[in-house]
């Protein structure tokens, strides 16, 4: 009922375990990856009144002294005020926590970015077991240990590198999980397929009812599929580098499309479907990539549900957007694009005409 | 003019260069320990008023863009609010720092721990390279990685391990330091002949005129020694560990007179003075230490300005409190104590009434 799939970063290697109702064995899941007497669930308060008494219920099963230590949510919490309430909570428990404790971060992408980072900067470092539990966290945020919270001036500029001793994913969580969330998810999973392995997109095409419909089997198969295929870029290599850089594919265009836009008027999930198919066309503008690969990536996010096309976007502004981007060096744009279908490469002499075009592509 | 100790990590290895007026040089130091185009010097705003202007114009002589980032200082102001403030400085520079910009941390062990832990979260690590200016940081904050911050309830529950690339120790910049500050800096040097080196109390024994009159000569051997002391204890070991324990020799008591007088009634460095008069004195009474032993740790200690009685303790207030020390385990008490001078070890089978008698005897 469950697959494993092992994060190799030597001494900080982990197992992910990917399963139906797994959350029930949470208790010896902790046990078994970082043995304690004691855990703090951190969760934002929506998930922890869902799924908290279960986890709680499921450590002391295991006969570990559970605490449920909910906090306020919402992504434009995901900073350091959040993060000082949380240690406020923390460090007022009685019994105190000590250097002993584990924490178990119970929720998104938000929760275990903040949960992380707490855990990274308490007593210099706790162990931490993460349960995501949104598509988009199970695929993406539980690999990786890139834990932090933003600041007014950008995202993600406070944070620490600190791997979890465990991630345990339950597919059946899914299933409380808003319709917009799932999808967003979803665009993550199909650029693991164009990145790394383009089985995964015959996988998705293969399977569109049963993803949509969130059928616990599919998505066991699925989930564990996109955990894999991160760990293999990650493994051995948890900073930056160039081919965990491959994981920017869709997100250089995506990033300046939610700077055009606002953040607060596109889902991470929609700008990186849009970075898809604009990165797609762009390789294909350029003959890295064939037509019809392009095309039969926009058929695959729109049979998801994912948006290809918007309306009024100034490809001027998605532009200059991009001269800001992080991954850029000596002024160069620099692109991820696909060469194949399961391969990319970095580019960095992208031309702004080619970006107009690709961007007013996704006008049409 | 300089000595040079390597603090062994691995491949976190790194060089404290201790010398007089070589704080002239820091930017080649820094230009070699942690090659940048770019420094942001982190400073209390007295010791920016004092040597900002000189660190900064130096990083410019080696080509490196400095920028001088003063904040409010004080102790009780080590915490996540201090944090944010340089956090909000740092993050509205213009020119906008990035993953290559070097932190340079300008002043006592506050400024060490905060920007140390400012460093450590800034895009999850930036490179920093410490420049002490207090005894104390130089002979204890400046090796071992440790950075953090205090929270309401208790001192540096907030942190991170992140070694520097490099510490520079201009050993000429004590002769600003008040008296107070420069003694409190001494008893970590005396724990340090305690516990590993016995010939560094006949240093300070021989040295004692030159090291109160801080003559620049004598205090680069001296500080040099003590921080080749601390290295090869934390080296190849930067957690907490058996070894790393011992520089808690000193601290059991000094925290436990720390909690009972107030922190804001007695400075660190003269309760670590009575925790080790009190330390010595207890090995003493359990036949550990001989006695002459304990009482020439006295003189050497009076002789440094450095109080070796206190009237009014409450040997009863000082058991309780050692209660809740963090190093003890299943409800034991865990001190370490002298052997030998020159050499320690750790006891679990601290009795009330030996503490006792201890502590009394710093009432005579």
């Amino acid at each position: 009922m469950a697959q494993s799939i092992r994060v190799e970063l030597g001494d900080r290697s982990y197992e992910v375990r990917v399963g139906r109702g797994v959350l029930e064995d949470v208790g010896s899941f902790v046990a078994a990856a970082a043995p304690t007497h004691r855990a703090v669930v951190i969760s934002d308060a929506a998930v922890a009144t869902l799924y908290g008494p279960r986890t709680a219920a499921s450590l002391t099963r295991a006969g570990i002294d559970a605490t449920l230590l909910p906090f306020a949510a919402g992504e434009h919490r995901k900073n350091l005020v959040t993060c000082s309430e949380i240690f406020d909570g923390l460090f007022r428990l009685d019994p105190a926590v000590d250097r002993r404790t584990v924490v178990v971060a119970l929720g998104g992408g938000v929760t275990g970015d903040l949960a992380g980072f707490v855990a990274a900067t308490t007593m210099r470092g706790l162990r931490w077991v993460q349960c995501p539990t949104t598509l988009l966290a199970d695929v993406d945020a539980s690999v990786g240990g890139k834990t932090g919270v933003d600041h007014a001036t950008g995202k993600n500029l406070i944070g620490a590198f600190h791997q979890p001793s465990g991630v345990l994913i339950d597919v059946e969580l899914l299933a409380s999980l808003p319709e917009g969330e799932f999808c967003g998810g979803l665009s993550e999973c199909v650029k693991h397929g164009i990145i790394r392995d383009a089985s995964l997109l015959d996988f998705i095409e293969g399977h569109v009812r049963e993803i949509l419909s969130r059928d616990p089997q599919v998505m066991e198969a699925f989930v564990a599929r996109n955990v894999a295929i991160k760990a293999a870029v990650v493994s051995g290599d948890e900073r930056e580098s160039a081919e965990r850089e491959h994981l920017n594919f869709g997100h250089t265009v995506a990033h300046a499309i939610e700077a055009a836009l606002g953040y607060e008027n596109i889902s991470h999930g929609a700008a990186v479907s849009l970075g898809i198919v604009a990165e797609c066309e762009l390789a294909a503008d350029r003959g890295l990539l064939e037509r019809g690969a392009a095309s039969r990536v926009r058929s695959i996010l729109r049979d998801l549900h994912l948006p290809v096309t918007l309306e009024g976007l100034d490809p001027e502004a998605i532009w200059r957007s991009m001269q800001y981007d992080k991954k850029n060096r000596g002024g160069r744009v620099r692109m991820i694009l696909p060469v194949a279908l399961g391969e990319v490469a970095t580019f960095d002499d992208i031309t702004p005409d080619c970006v107009r075009t690709a961007v007013g592509a996704l006008a049409e």
